[in-house]
């Protein structure tokens, strides 16, 4: 029988993908409590749980939460990481919309450089990773699920970058994020038809690897794959990694300002504040 | 039933995409007749054919009339753009080699600098765009075929970048339109051997999209594939599509007299037109 | 029925190509022992084999001695180059691991500038090129397959560059030339684990485009494949390979020093020399 503990680690932020004082500040030894963090003691795999109900938005303290659990896992030296949710029907519902709805602009530039630190720290994260998709991952929820290696993920569900159906326009370093699973024309096309893709097309194209009839089969299929680097160093994996990666992204760490004045710019446009807006109502009705 | 009517709209030429003084005096309020543009009133998207017996060779006047075209359909705000011939048996034969047969430089350089201008009107198209291919589409014409989004094709054709059978040097933005559709392998392979794929082998590499069985059905199919924006924004995803061909453009647009150069050097080589001498007596044989 | 005759032409060595003085030293006149060139009088197509027992281990003497062949294949305006092994069993078992156990630093300078030059003399011949792969290929064995452009292997062998197997981490156009023939996520997940791919495997994914019986048989498709190339202008196609190519080089020819000294910072760390001593070790016990 498995034996897990939880992970008391220390909180700790690598500078380089530190945002800014609000992120140091949020972690004033304060409990993390919209994440868990499960390390088999057998196979030194953790699992790392978002837990914000109802639908795991990413917020600003559920990202905060999330780049804290990946440092913490990276610096206990787990074999692996595999990321899921607590919630059966939403991995997660993708960024909170509400902070780009009228926003103060200090406030959304913490926002996104919060989010570019977690894009960060997964994509670039030293261990192996995978994700368990356990519920519907649209928009940023598919973009944390691209940043991991592998991707297992229940039926009937869905997953994709569905922006342009509420007037975003993602960055540059989001299209790798898809790019580096997906072929050049696939991802062209469904970034621009804002595509869901259900469980079995996503397969199809390889935008997931495998599908699992349950949340246990996916988190023994993340394992499974984890277990496929035991006869590799791991310092020369996590440079081979890093290497293959460097690409995707050279153009954000070198000029992250551009990138957040870009989305600055765009999300306070009239243009964006009415296409959200509509959207937000949409779905509003739909509940 | 559906209702057409053609467009009467005043030319329109992007200033960043005019080559020069040649584009503007030949569009000196002249009536296009090489092309023919016909908008579905009730669906919205216009028709954009190529009329130039016998095999739409791109010549100066017909690239024009194209260009112009596709300015027109854009400022009209179309749902799409469907490229197609009104020819059953030649989508495009390609750019007018004769153009190239012991040129004069200065004419050499407003013909390349206008082809440059037409992939680039088509390739960043802000309207969804397809390719209805009703006939064989080698050379230039597989290039035009491959800036559309999509691409539906009758059986029986030929499509593909023949370039090295006759001696030709492709550019490179000509192979970065050909990698937005193929795998990098498939690319390199099929530009070496001046591969001409057959409509079903086109179909297995992903060169084409659909077969259909007549050019109803083939404009049909690329209707639906324009609806598949429709729950988009379209501002949202013009300037998504952009941002995934940029690359593709980047260096053209930086800088678009060294791609000029380059061809210009290279035609004038007696290689080249040795080669291309060769080719072209061949043709008339099989005639 | 064929006739093979030997070329017996005069070394030459491309200067661009040539890593130092070394080179050009032990090619004093001497006759090349462990490669092996056979044209065929009716083709026209050179086959280039790898001969030294047992393993076609990549020495400072064979990686000299092909560089030299395929110079003199290249030069000799052969309608195309075969690369294959004497050896049943390994078509080539990667480079010269003792090298990099606890080097002589300018040693280990000249012997990685070797393989620079080895991996672009295959990579950028203008001749077409094919590996007809007979035996076992892993490492530097599977990078000289990727770096030819059509591969036919036998069944019930193996392919890949399993280095971080060893504690190696390659340099980024070994990379470039696994993601000049395989999708960019097969590549990440296969580096990351080392993988050796079964040749059923290596099919599936693309990294191999036929499966053979027998060498004869690898030869003959080979040839077949070099053939598709008739109807093309030589020049033309060497043209086109190398544009296509030149993204894949261009790092490598700009600063070729720096690749150089990442390798030798990475080959004397603590860190690789316990690794890959472990690694031979364990090589040592299997026998």
């Amino acid at each position: 029988m498995l034996r897990n503990r939880l992970i008391d680690g220390v909180r700790r932020i690598k500078p380089i993908l530190c945002g800014g004082q609000s992120l140091r500040s949020l972690s004033n030894g304060a409990t993390s409590k919209l994440t868990t963090i499960e390390v088999d003691d057998r196979s030194g795999i953790a699992t790392l749980s978002m837990n914000l109900p109802p639908v795991n938005t990413l917020t600003m303290e559920l990202m905060h939460d999330l780049i804290d659990s990946i440092n913490q896992i990276e610096s206990n030296k787990s074999r692996g990481l595999i990321l899921t949710s607590s919630n059966d029907k939403v991995f997660s519902a993708g960024l909170d919309l509400k902070e780009m709805l009228n926003p103060e602009v200090e406030r959304l530039r913490l926002f996104w450089t919060r989010f570019q630190d977690l894009w960060l720290a997964l994509h670039l994260c030293g261990l192996p990773t995978a994700a368990a998709i356990n519920g519907h991952s649209p928009a940023a929820g598919c973009v944390l699920a691209t940043a991991c290696e592998y991707r297992v993920m229940l039926p009937n569900l869905f997953i994709g970058i569905h922006a342009t159906r509420f007037s975003f326009v993602i960055s540059k370093w989001m299209m790798n994020s898809y790019q580096s699973v997906l072929p050049r024309r696939i991802v062209e096309r469904a970034l621009n038809q804002g595509k869901l893709f259900a469980t079995q097309e996503a397969l199809d194209v390889g935008l997931v690897d495998e599908i699992a009839c349950s949340k246990d089969e996916a988190l023994s299929k993340c394992a499974a794959f984890i277990a496929t680097f035991d006869k590799t160093n791991p310092v020369a994996r996590c440079l081979t990694k890093r290497m293959c990666r460097e690409p995707d992204v050279r153009e954000l760490l070198q000029d992250r300002a551009a990138d957040l004045k870009e989305c600055v710019d765009y999300v306070t446009t009239p243009l964006f504040q009415e296409g959200l807006c509509a959207h937000l109502e949409g779905l509003k009705k739909r509940k």
